[in-house]
């Protein structure tokens, strides 16, 4: 048995019974019966996917993924490939948005180079477990060689592993990427490059055309097989993005929340579901990104977004609001007195 | 003059150079420019209506005022009105949804009972001022006189100049205050009640249409004149959305971001708009109620909410999560590092 068969072996579907457990404390809380909306039914499916009745979150871990893509060299985005490892340096100076919004929400960050071009310079606590050095141009071929990839999903996973947390957020940063998760869209669900491929970084709408256009020449040269989930991502992917495969799957196999941040977290969950459709259950998309892509996942996942704040960011910003999230919704599940405790009267009719 | 004309004196347009300072600092965040969408526009906005190019919200407060109606004796609500009463006593021992929230965001809640018909077990902090006990029934005449109007604005008012907050958010609790809301709405916006009307706390369809014809009858009984707010205010609020005007003219006075909570919050500040148009430029909405009244609040009022989770339950619950976001927006902006600072090139076109 390979590590992927056991990583998939371990996710179960969760029991619905717990659910409704859920809902009926739901409904004693000191509230018109769902007046707190959404964060009602966030609770609800924490509840469900953990398998307990009073589920907490206090140690949740996002999983900020860095790799750098051969694709960049065909001019797919308007910023310097050596921006990926400045941009991990800024990360470890505590200086990026991912930085910021994890102290605001209370979530460890975990960096990780899973194939980086050049040599982050480290700082404790960064992860350096290259695949490689920059992926091959999914444009001329694949990117990855199915070994890779699995190596690379064995890392993302192990990280898990290492770490426990009790809610899994995904995070990742390598310039090129929304090429990769446009045509992993793309191959994965039928849709058509042009729908699903957004301006990235900051592509004007020629750059974008030229990003269609390299899409398509990626899914002629590597003609991949939608049955053959590993084959797509290793054909079209990133080492950050099989890394991401690892964790979600690896989070769903400790039956925590996995909050994805977006497209390319959300490109990596697809690959996940089509491995072990398990996975599923316990999914969360912290928000709809502005990358017109994400939406063709979010429906394909059947996955509804918390969140729609047009942000297009990555590195696991909205995971990290998602996380503030659940964390809230949580908090009133658990916190929040019943009818019977505060002496309130029920509803009379 | 009047506290009120005094109120309403020292609300200034913000100057709008700021928000240009504030976009060329945001524009130099190691980010791509503006990936992180809607974070983004709310640390302009706070910049520009505090007058500050780093603003800090550190003592933000919710004023969550409560009062009873005597518009429930029209059956408009399912709940006994005893549970207003209970409901502020649960907000002492902190059982509520938005103790919850409040401690999960950090911000802090002062509690004023503005005219609830029965005597809440006191604790310290809780604010008493009743205007009445209970307002008379909108649907026969005027919910309140005006100079009992003038008395709630002013103690609104005074509950802000007294805590002193950089960060205002509403609240409020008083069953029979969607009816309330929704005749406001229909009085000032010129909607048919109908289409303003929801099922508040948790009526049933013959319960809402009961309450469309109450609101009918409030409007032919108080014929309000959308031209005199104050009278408008007096006829059909609460001596709670009274107080919440002047917690939001005192807010705007201060230069201070008002984080609007629901349709309640945003029925008063509709209100505040008429008596003081500039008062526009310090509201932020924080979500788009599931009341259908609110929509049209929204948009009469241009503002555009940041959350959209289905939450009907007031209190000041969705502020507490507005001004989460708002936190996390800020600290974007005031903590992230700029591209020089941290060595990271720029984009290459």
């Amino acid at each position: 048995m390979t590590e992927l068969d056991a990583l998939v072996g371990r996710i179960e579907a969760p029991d619905p019974r717990v659910a409704l457990a859920a809902q009926r404390r739901l409904d004693r809380l000191t509230k018109p019966p769902g007046s707190l909306g959404r964060l009602e039914e966030l609770a609800a499916r924490v509840a469900l996917l953990t398998g307990r009745e009073r589920p907490r979150v206090v140690a949740p871990v996002i999983f900020t993924l860095a790799a750098d893509h051969g694709v960049v060299a065909e001019g797919v985005s308007p910023y310097p490939q050596a921006v990926t490892c400045q941009m991990v340096e800024n990360f470890g100076r505590g200086g990026a948005a991912i930085n910021v919004l994890a102290r605001q929400v209370g979530v460890r960050v975990v960096v990780a180079d899973l194939g980086i071009a050049g040599d982050v310079a480290p700082w404790p606590g960064l992860v350096v477990e290259k695949v490689g050095r920059g992926t091959a141009n999914l444009a001329r071929g694949p990117a990855m060689t199915r070994e890779e990839a699995r190596a690379a999903i064995g890392i993302g996973a192990r990280l898990v592993e290492d770490a426990a947390p009790d809610c899994v957020g995904t995070g990742e940063m390598g310039f090129g990427n929304t090429t990769a998760a446009s045509a992993l869209t793309a191959a994965l669900t039928g849709a058509d490059p042009d729908a699903v491929t957004g301006r990235g970084t900051g592509l004007d709408e020629a750059g974008r055309a030229r990003k269609v256009a390299v899409i398509g020449r990626a899914l002629a040269a590597n003609r991949p097989d939608p049955g053959d989930p590993l084959g797509v991502l290793a054909a079209l992917g990133g080492f950050e993005i099989a890394g991401l495969v690892g964790v979600i799957l690896a989070g769903a196999g400790r039956r925590v929340p996995v909050v994805l941040d977006g497209f390319i977290a959300t490109a990596a969950a697809l690959v996940a579901v089509r491995l072990c459709a398990e996975t599923r259950e316990y999914l969360l998309a912290a928000h709809r990104s502005a990358e017109p892509g994400h939406g063709r996942l979010l429906e394909t996942l059947g996955l509804a977004p918390y969140l729609d704040l047009g942000m297009r960011l990555g590195e696991g910003t909205g995971a990290a609001l998602g996380i503030g999230l659940l964390k809230a919704a949580l908090a009133c599940y658990d916190e929040m007195a019943t009818f019977k405790e505060a002496g309130v009267s029920e509803r009379l009719s």
